[in-house]
């Protein structure tokens, strides 16, 4: 298939803020009061553990409708931890972002362990979003600056 | 400083929709018609880039008051480029998520380029969002299956 690509627009309406455009979806992105913010959104870790939660979803219904697994109520707690000392500036001895990050699937289902199992490894091998947070992705920052010089 | 952990909890609605908390918030991620959802919100990789653009804002703003940048009317564009083609399992040729992304800042500025070159590199390496997608983190994923067997 060819390659599918996907754009958000972000505005920044304070030096925390920002209100998010994908497509015809808004959403704002803050951190809390503790984080320099006024806490009128998720924050951006918050926001990247949501999307997780998301592709795990449409991956863990995907492939357990192909494996003929039926999956009642599934709940999906995503939860990762950073120490913000590069961020601030403070130390370099931890990376920046999340050092590690843990998804559990809750749901009722009558199938074997043994099956799910399998299911589980497919659903974190076919996950998009799984896949660009175990493994590096090219990533390129450019900047457009507006003042004319 | 302590580790600073963040969690968030997301009830799925249908095989591509979940409802997800992150603290007081709740926001929906789903996906579009043509991916099996019914385009209730943003869909996951873009959810995702959300976050990247989110946190850019708060980490852009942050480098430039320590480096006494003045930094104006930052508008961020965040873009990824896939192959579905494993995710569906029609191909194991290609990665399951972005194959790369790009993020452009745009903002009026009066400082030299050399300075913001500088700046936009400390940016990329203090950026929690940047550094789990360019470098790999350690994700495990657990199952919790309620039903008794």
């Amino acid at each position: 298939m060819p390659e599918l690509t996907f754009e958000v627009r972000a505005a920044s309406e304070s030096p925390a803020r920002v209100r998010v455009a994908a497509r015809q979806f808004s959403l704002v992105v803050d951190e809390p009061p503790e984080l320099g913010g006024s806490d009128a959104g998720p924050n951006p870790v918050e926001t990247v553990l949501a999307g997780l939660a998301g592709c795990l979803n449409v991956v863990a219904h995907l492939v357990a409708a192909e494996r003929g697994i039926a999956l009642r109520n599934l709940e999906i707690v995503a939860r990762g931890g950073l120490n913000p000392d590069r961020l601030l500036n403070r130390s370099t001895a931890d990376r920046a972002g999340f050092q590690w990050i843990e998804a559990t699937l809750s749901f009722d289902s009558d199938a074997p362990p043994e099956v799910l199992r399998g299911w589980l490894a497919d659903v974190e091998a076919r996950c998009p979003v799984s896949d660009n947070l175990g493994r590096p992705t090219p990533l390129t920052l450019r900047i457009r600056s507006l003042t004319p010089r």
